[in-house]
């Protein structure tokens, strides 16, 4: 019998660190996620805790980081925990660090008073960074965004056989909802210090992504997703991969002849399940893969 | 035995409306609830269906009325439903159609073409419009609105039982998801023809709902609430009563003093449960109660 | 401005108790939600908590009480709680208790030792204590059992408008997810003492439900319904009132006649939304409805 | 640019198969999720889909097959599936079909007519086959198995550092949702044909999951963990590893000293967030990891 992989930590820290600058205050809301792996044979094999920094004491250390570093942004919050379970204790050998961010913006009031917040909710960005003592990765990300064509995309010449039965089509809906990752190529070998503005890194890659579907005439929507993830990599030379997940959010024409009704593209019914769902990575000419086939959630 | 308040439909039908206003694309997006009352003792007590219109011509109905009327609102949309399905039907004599509504903005691009959309997910708006034949009664609403004050409450002064342990606070963070429902003073007794711009009113009432959220110095979250339901009484004459359930987002301050740290108002535990829930009812001089205490989600 | 109905108090205490039998452990496991109403004007309108018993403290209520009584049932439970309430505080003038219980059985190990558990996840059992210092009301229930009947369905013989396209059908799969919550007879005006056995009742009422879903040769969904409410009123003497509320999960045939195969009843596609839904309350000669038409999951 | 690993399919097809063996009837309630990779550069890079099997058509597949095979078990009826997509289309190079099984319980009835049932919901099983031409891969596995010791477990002498707060416990409860996966050690190198009864092999797997859990005096998760994988590894000769993803469901004892109360281990507060989750796999020796770290639910 051999120990495979093995990893624990906590999971799902909820932290929202307030900064008070005068009447002005800004705030960051996370869930953290820590996984370390390491010398846990023993712990496996025979339940000794010697070698195990316990779950609360991550969920602890996440609390105090925020307060001793704050949270200039997701990445680096994440960099300093990684960081810090690695090279405080002997037996961690690798951290990986997963985080979800909400977005807030401020409810407008009159006067010098800003503290007053509402979530967007719009999408959530996600950030996972992994330290092994040398070299780390920081994979940073959205999940959630749901964007619409309501024209522009056409979907026909496709192998039909025995089972075959869908309708070839010039003009159809094509919605989805974004999961998307990407890797940055800092890995700390050539620039020890990591590179300068990851927020806005992100809203560059966001903003790429959208554009590049809402401007891309579709004949698949594989198609559009390959624009959109070549899109990044064009624009956002940090970024070395990127993997999309985008389900195929159906909407089908509804079918109202039957009431003596002609339905010219107006009237859809969005369904849920099944879908189509289109996965693929798209990497930097040179880049080794590194972001998994799965994307999980967590 | 006797057969009590009963009611049949079709629940959560996802009808999305596009307008081609040339390049230019519009679009609604709505989940439609259809629940009817009436002269239905045979098919509970027999199963003879002859006065049954099938849930499956409910849906056909909501797809059909979406092309024949269009969707100038949700509340107009369901204003449609409802006369119909009481006026057509002689064994149906009230009718209530729920709508969940998914906004969504433009995302820009160059040009003419402009058919691409992102969900903005920040909240989901709601209307149910119930009519018997004679009354009409409409009450729009909206859900999970997450908003924050991260100082500008105080809790305090409160009974101690032997059960009491909880500190009073002179600083804390107040937070809560808004759930809303407004009941409109149109019944069409005096006026046949409802009021005009439903979608008018609903960005007025959830203004108000905001700037009460963010302009009140708290003192404890009914004092909120009961600001927030008195100025969209206040400000929307249309309005007669407005019921809110407001779940109090706890965010605890976290305990940093076993590591030697000050947390001066700065990080927080944002928990899940338990959490208190705040709920009352604010109605206009005269008006009768007419929201239910419980406002489900459908 | 006048405040309506308001409540509030702690929602979800999560509260799992154990008892040691020797080495035969128990458990139950309960999501208490607490209301209370009383004179509560004040805090509403200046913020002044001096009649408020904190939710805090409710949920520290909950756990002691777990502790001082135990937990014989969900309803007994909430009666210790609604009862202490009301008449501990004078402000206090009503208390609403919604329970949820999560049910376990027993791993089978060999000897003695006998503490392990395995969630069953069936359906959840709930139950609604209210006590406004003279009347208790307590209602019990169960929601997310899902059963289906693959025969012994008919649907024909409904109304047909302009809308309708539903093929009429001889043998179809029924299936439903059953929200059922039902209003004991006991009020402590006739006996102060609560009726006894409330676990027994709970298995008698679900055994009955899930008889007459079996049991009944099906000409519509509402047929059923009140087959099973009926049975319930007809064998549970101690039951005035019941109400179902009754999704009609849709098993659609799939159609495999492009494929040259003949689908005779045996492959279905299990659909989500929309869904029909079918509510309807029963009650015993004489009793007067008291369960709300809309019953919320909390 | 390139194009890395890529796939496509119909996602959730929720099928349910219905067998009469006279007044007996039987159900298969799955829900099946296609992959499919191959020769996918163009309709990636121009949108031709010259190359591809539409997903709608994988759907078809999915219900056609479902009377043209019936569905034995999970694996078996992914195994037809694989094969038929990788053998009947020259561009599809591999296959990856995931499913979740959801099981249903009779209801009895008196007499010869047994076709209603009641779902048990208690687990989900899952079930992965892949297949690229030559090899086989299948995994199965289970989620959502909620399960409990009330004593036999203590956590202590583990790691002490700044941010401990974590006091030492000599008996606490121990909680789990056990999410696993298990890979067979089948390719069809060997032995062309699949091994006997997936079924039956199932069973076997959870059984070993949940005595090994009930039976394992524990000192951490870890060390319950391994006991869980090895007894599978260990009594069912057909797996080769096995993936083990636990949350500590963590209950933690309420605090009732304020009250002048004993918690005798009596009491729990049931917290959902944040978790520990502690991951590891097992593997036969001499066998390769094949199970990816991150399990999805998809």
């Amino acid at each position: 019998m051999i120990l495979g992989q093995n990893q624990y930590g906590k999971a799902e820290n909820r932290v929202v660190r307030v900064v008070r600058d005068g009447a002005t205050h800004h705030i960051k809301d996370l869930s953290v996620s820590v996984s370390l792996s390491g010398d846990m044979e023993d712990v496996h094999l025979s339940g000794s805790n010697a070698n195990v920094l316990t779950t609360d004491t991550t969920k602890n250390t996440v609390f105090a980081f925020a307060k001793e570093h704050g949270i200039a942004s997701a990445e680096q919050f994440g960099i300093h925990l990684a960081r810090h379970f690695v090279t405080s204790q002997e037996s961690i050998r690798s951290a990986r660090i997963r985080i979800e961010e909400y977005a807030w913006e401020r409810i407008g009031v009159p006067g010098p008073q800003q503290h007053s917040f509402v979530r967007t909710n719009q999408e959530t960005r996600t950030a996972q960074i992994t330290f092994d003592g040398g070299a780390w990765q920081i994979v940073s990300g959205l999940k959630d965004l749901v964007v619409l064509n309501s024209t522009d995309s056409e979907f026909h010449g496709y192998v039909k056989d025995r089972y075959t039965t869908l309708p070839e089509t010039r003009d159809r809906v094509l919605a989805t909802q974004v999961h998307a990752r990407w890797r940055h190529a800092w890995t700390g070998d050539a620039a020890p210090e990591p590179p300068g503005d990851w927020d806005r890194s992100y809203r560059q890659a966001r903003e790429h992504l959208l554009a590049a579907f809402a401007g891309t005439y579709s004949l698949s929507l594989q198609q559009t997703l390959y624009q959109m993830g070549s899109r990044v990599i064009d624009h956002c030379p940090g970024i070395d991969e990127i993997r999309l997940s985008l389900p195929n959010k159906h909407h089908f024409l509804a079918d109202l002849t039957p009431f003596g009704l002609k339905n010219d593209n107006e009237v859809y019914y969005a369904a849920d399940r099944p879908y189509g769902l289109i996965e693929a990575t798209i990497l930097r000419d040179g880049a080794e893969p590194g972001i998994p086939v799965d994307m999980t959630n967590l």
